[in-house]
């Protein structure tokens, strides 16, 4: 049996980040913690997340796989409260996860781990990084949704760049490196994105200040973040959009 | 003629706990203050309410039956602030109700009161009782509405226990004897429940920090509560929902 | 070249009173300031609006004529926090209205202000004016709402009147002159107004406490309110309806 107790914090982080991409997730849970590998249904964009034993109040048990439904987790996180502890309890195989708030217990259905994809994770190596401060990046997101579908994303030696462009308005965000927690690129570097998926993934890093994002020429983005206090991390990757000539 | 003054606190209860089962009501004015019986229009839920004139800033005037449309009293109420006080009269008949809220007069169509159905109450007496923190029981109804239209309330001689079942999941609030600010019941009993009617009901009570619930074996439910600051109390009669085999 | 950096809340006054009637204007830019005159597509209403340069952090360059998108001007509003400061630069011509607000630059496509309909303002001088808490105002026109489409306006020599009447109700705001800032009219006065655009002007002044209304005999509404700290001021004019024997 898997046993353990998690903030409902720390709970709604992962699960905000899951449900950027998926509606039902395997959780992989080991001696060292819980790992999750997740792919989108149109496969562009893929998740890479483990979560330390350490993040969790209580974690005791078997290794085993958890195939759970996101919004049955949800749910149960809108019954909590901040502060409270969850209690989750798993037989494995065909038994219902247990999860307990307070005096309130919900029985709930598992998914077939088997019928859950498991993706195989590229090994993506973009040239260039950069630090940005999360709420500036948000910023820029929200000015870019006002004007087009995606988003170019660009390195320089001396700048990171973010910018849309539609039939009439351009939005540019530009961030100078030494207003920049780090840069690094040693040649110009840009690839654009659909601006859907981008901006859902920095909007459920909800609580890391600083993200790193991975950039290459037409090539997918990495973006690597922290998630549950530094006892966890995560990251995303998504497919360029290759510009039309 | 009749004559009333009373805070928006007070009011916006009253209109809470009717509106929970009706659109039109009949306000029963005498010299003790104001009586309401109401059955929802599917005739599965009655409401009876009694605010004593002590509720009241003010209270004079003759006994008389007011008619009232519940969505116009809501509208002037969103027209005052907490702290105000509302200023109604009425001379009968097919006369207006007059509402003043500051500055600001409403003369108020009324209702024929011969057109609204005027419910026998029945005899109802449940043998178990269990009073509930209204939060808990607001905690509990949640989580039940995400697996099931219906709510099974059970008491036992240790434990009160509100339990939904869908087809994948269940929930379950279970709080002990003492844990309770009060439980009565010999053996146990439990009934089924529309769990619509029993969430709007709870949520209709608004003030009363504990409620009273009455359970018996496939019986109606009888929930009492507390209104105005205690001057006025009330009661809401649920009819069970019979399991079939 | 024109530049001229603001700060967010003053420029959001300005679009907000604007867009209650156009969804394109032209600014007028000249050495003074910033002038502003629109009539709503039906003809029924007109704003005519100065801000002077001192409302403005800095205000450089040449007379010019913008064509603005105030969608556009709403969506860069939404980019920024109380406390910024937006960058205003223009070439003229075809060329791209630059907005920077922080970090973010937009270029903005504008609108050939030969496009805007340039509203000859009528003279209209109502004979009865009365100043009234802009807070009162909008109480009363949530009332009115309830109960119709119309709002009547009266002034008498002792009391500001504004009521609504619907089917069944009625709903009237009554002032006596004491409790008004300013009342002054000889004899009695009155004319009804389409409600929506009578609230949409009064909810568009958010800043300014005390409302002036100018009213006549089935004659034109003037409105007028001071913007931008004092440092600029406007008038709406409403058509009056004229009531139907």
């Amino acid at each position: 049996m898997f046993k353990a107790k998690v903030k409902m914090e720390v709970l709604r982080e992962v699960v905000e980040v899951i449900s950027t991409l998926v509606s039902e997730v395997k959780l992989s849970v080991s001696k060292d913690g819980v790992d999750v590998k997740a792919v989108d249904p149109s496969h562009v964009a893929m998740l890479v997340l483990h979560v330390n034993r350490g993040a969790f109040e209580e974690f005791t048990g078997e290794a085993t796989d958890i195939g759970l439904d996101i919004e049955k987790i949800k749910e149960v996180l809108r019954l909590s409260k901040p502060g409270d502890v969850l209690d989750l309890q798993y037989d494995g195989g065909k038994s219902k996860l247990v999860v307990t708030v307070g005096k309130l217990t919900r029985h709930m259905g598992v998914v077939d781990p088997a019928g859950i994809t498991d993706p195989k994770v590229p090994n993506v190596n973009p040239p260039g990084t950069v630090k940005v401060n999360t709420e500036e990046l948000r910023q820029g997101i929200r000015g870019s949704e006002s004007v087009s579908d995606h988003v170019t994303l660009e390195l320089t030696p001396e700048h990171f760049i973010m910018h849309s462009e539609g039939e009439t308005d351009r939005v540019d965000l530009k961030i100078p490196k030494d207003a920049l927690p780090e840069l690094s690129a040693k040649e110009t570097v840009k690839s654009m994105y659909p601006l859907d998926f981008f901006s859902n993934m920095v909007k459920s890093i909800s609580t890391d200040e600083v993200v790193t994002l991975h950039v290459g020429n037409e090539y997918p983005l990495k973006i690597e973040f922290k998630i549950a206090n530094g006892k966890g991390d995560g990251s995303f990757l998504l497919a360029p959009r290759v510009e039309e000539d």
